[in-house]
């Protein structure tokens, strides 16, 4: 995927903290294919350089954030593989935007600060309206978190009106 | 408890972007017992006004927001049991420094914004290593999410030199 899942939400959808290119302050995660995406098995990637202020203790990221990106690299993770599943461009009308219905984050190792992390994620079930995506964090090749996010379809009533 | 927990933290592990005083861009979450902290089903409180850009979808909170206030929430929590159980003083010293082995979050409906979330914390396991904590959260009184937190004892390596 050359663009990022998120860069093809509409604009009424894009203003997530985590990920949305209409929130200058947010973290503006971006998550793209690691191949063509067409593959069931394909993996997305995205990557993220925390603040020097996304600290827990001096050294070392803060696991909220690192729960921040699990989430938004799960839910964009959800809505390219579901575009995938019914055979659609990302981003074609009608959205298939997901949302977090239950997030777990295993904390292996502790997360240095001062590198750029890797989120790599699958999704590992697909339904039309609940992805599960498997997701790991390293740093410099050292896996320090595991994730998985159960992403559900944005239910009618968050609709923008 | 008067102080909240994180205050009562060494000012070399209070930098946490979550809770930690010495961290003016961070979120600042302060943990209290609702009562004397003294009964073992004794709850902990937190309040947090999210911040316009803390936002998912327009006019909902942000789940990795909702994330991190559950996390040191969590961590806050399991160190006040801890010095409980303990029978000592929060913030005596050495200090019983928590920080997340495991986190899950399970988004029960959306979380509107504009209203001051409440958390509220249980420690239901007690180790002298790892305690878990059950967390609700509430906006206006409506239970928008349960999380879980497993804390566990800060590990030396983390311990600023």
């Amino acid at each position: 995927m050359r663009m990022a899942i998120q860069d093809c939400y509409p604009d009424e959808l894009s203003h997530c903290y985590g990920c949305g290119r209409n929130n200058p302050g947010g973290h503006q995660i971006k998550t793209y294919w690691t191949d063509d995406g067409k593959d069931p098995g394909s993996e997305t990637v995205a990557h993220f350089l925390p603040r020097d202020e996304h600290k827990a203790i001096p050294g070392f990221v803060y696991g909220g954030l690192i729960a921040s990106l699990v989430d938004c690299h799960g839910t964009g993770t959800a809505a390219a593989a579901a575009y995938r599943a019914a055979g659609r461009e990302p981003g074609s009308l009608p959205p298939l935007r997901f949302v977090t219905g239950s997030l777990k984050v295993d904390y292996l190792a502790p997360t240095p600060q001062g590198v750029t992390l890797e989120l790599r994620g699958r999704a590992v079930e697909i339904k039309e309206k609940k992805v599960v995506v498997d997701i790991t964090v390293t740093a410099d090749g050292k896996l320090c978190a595991r994730g998985q996010v159960i992403a559900v379809r944005m239910p009618e009533s968050m609709a923008p009106k």
